[in-house]
């Protein structure tokens, strides 16, 4: 994942994650070092035939898709990640290889972000694979980041362009853990997410946290080149699946109308561009087309497989 | 489970685990405030058909085990467990109700022994039952109890009898967390496991770690009455029972031959007793019937079900 990882240095610098881990693997039960910030934790498990084909992606490809998305909810809350534990069910009469290949993409990802795996539990039986990651990271000084928060009046960004990772970036995606402390250094955020369920559903959850509405302007949102390519067969538009295609793992975030427009100009995060796609306000759930507003459903995602 | 936590309020005043979790199920991550002490992470994945049958043991029993187990591994390094996060494939078809008993299972014995359930992930599918509980915890202020760490000399003991577990015990077994943390006060611990494994297996976990090796005393090791009822069937020994058979979730420990001295004369830990079972050598894993060695191999355990 050459490239995208332009901030790990900097990262680096702002955590000593590994030096914390005082016993891995080896015990029933990893040992870490106190911090003296807030600890995050968080869980996904990714299961074969419903977050990916084992068959088509190969191990690998899924090890790196199970870390990654839980680096993703880290990154939702402006967090550090420092360690991970998994556990597998893995499909007896693969072997080893399928093991190995499953922890590489792993370390994959987790190495690319500093993240010590520190215990896990590996167990096969004659079913499809499932594997579970915890994640556990740390808050920076300014503190998690949360799904409440967001206010009336402010405005409502992302990271990236939405829409058909079914197409293979659901895979390969790279959580924006870097950007979102960078951001958490740019800007007051108020709230924030990671599109997992879809841009409605995601900004559905936050308003319904934080208490408020919000309009979004249709013309703004990013549309993938996947979610336009995904149109000429889906009978769907660009829009539509920029709205409720679900694992782009970009992050929808909220800030005061002053930071967004610093945001906006200054565009404080190198390598992406941050789009503005519209306002909270007191209640509801709105998209705005050539000054008509419609209500928008938060429509859940559908799972791409 | 009346009766086995008479340690409730003792270890209460010990830990304010619950009172640090400042973001709970809600967000995609929770959040627990920052301790003094040594984190601690184990995981541990349960299956069904492997680690219980869940059409005859039901989903409260197979979420009581499944917490049980990850706490079993907090109380094998003498820690406080803080918080859980649980994850789960279910098997389609089951509806509410299913996700519900495993639940309440789960909060059955994380409430026992106050640890907070801050998060967690809810899939299904079409096949088995797949669960993956995460367990953090934090070390007393004497620090973690490792494998590593026993010597030559030491003295080895149990928490409880031993073997036959597949006849119920397994389901129901409460984890030794209090006792643990009783044990690492009144003694210094060299080293600790819990016997998941079986004895035998598990020792050599330890004597792996610490370099060194043991001498059982055959009539020192305390036979389950589960064991002795199984051996009228299995063409096994009581003894082999106990020595192979695994989840037992006892606590497996060495101590100075002083503190040894003590613990045996003193019993420091209320409703259990503790046997000494046997020493810790150079090196080798032997078994002394009537002052005859043999070599022991460490059985690995064979899964119950």
């Amino acid at each position: 994942m050459p490239g995208e990882f332009a901030f790990i240095d900097w990262l680096r610098a702002r955590t000593s994650a590994s030096a914390r881990v005082l016993v891995g693997p080896g015990d029933d039960t990893a040992v870490i070092a106190p911090g003296s910030r807030s600890q995050l934790v968080t869980v996904d498990m990714l299961m074969d035939g419903t977050d990916f084909h084992l068959a088509e992606v190969g191990p690998r490809a899924a090890g790196r898709k199970a870390m990654a998305v839980n680096l993703s909810d880290i990154a939702a809350m402006a967090g550090i990640p420092t360690a991970a534990v998994a556990s597998v069910a893995l499909p007896s009469g693969h072997g080893r290889r399928l093991a190995e290949q499953l922890y590489l993409g792993l370390r994959d990802v987790a190495d690319a972000f500093g993240v010590a795996i520190v215990g896990g539990d590996t167990n096969s039986w004659n079913h499809p694979l499932a594997i579970s990651v915890t994640v556990l990271g740390e808050a920076t000084e300014r503190g998690p980041v949360l799904r409440r928060g967001a206010k009336p009046g402010d405005w409502l960004f992302v990271t990236g362009p939405l829409g058909g990772s079914i197409r293979g970036k659901h895979l390969t995606v790279t959580p924006r853990v870097h950007e979102a402390l960078r951001l958490h250094e740019a800007a007051e955020l108020h709230a924030m997410i990671d599109i997992s369920d879809g841009l409605a559903a995601d900004l559905a959850h936050i308003l319904e946290e934080s208490r408020c509405g919000a309009v979004l302007d249709a013309k703004a949102i990013p549309i993938s080149a996947d979610a336009a390519e995904l149109s000429l067969t889906s009978g769907k538009t660009p829009l539509q699946h920029a709205l409720g295609d679900g694992e782009d793992f970009e992050l929808l975030f909220a800030v005061s109308s002053a930071d967004g427009e610093r945001v906006l100009r200054d565009q404080p995060v190198p390598g992406i561009t941050l789009s503005k796609v519209g306002e909270c306000i007191d209640f509801g759930l709105w998209l705005e087309t050539d000054g008509v507003r419609t209500k928008l459903d938060p429509v859940g995602w559908v799972h791409p497989l």
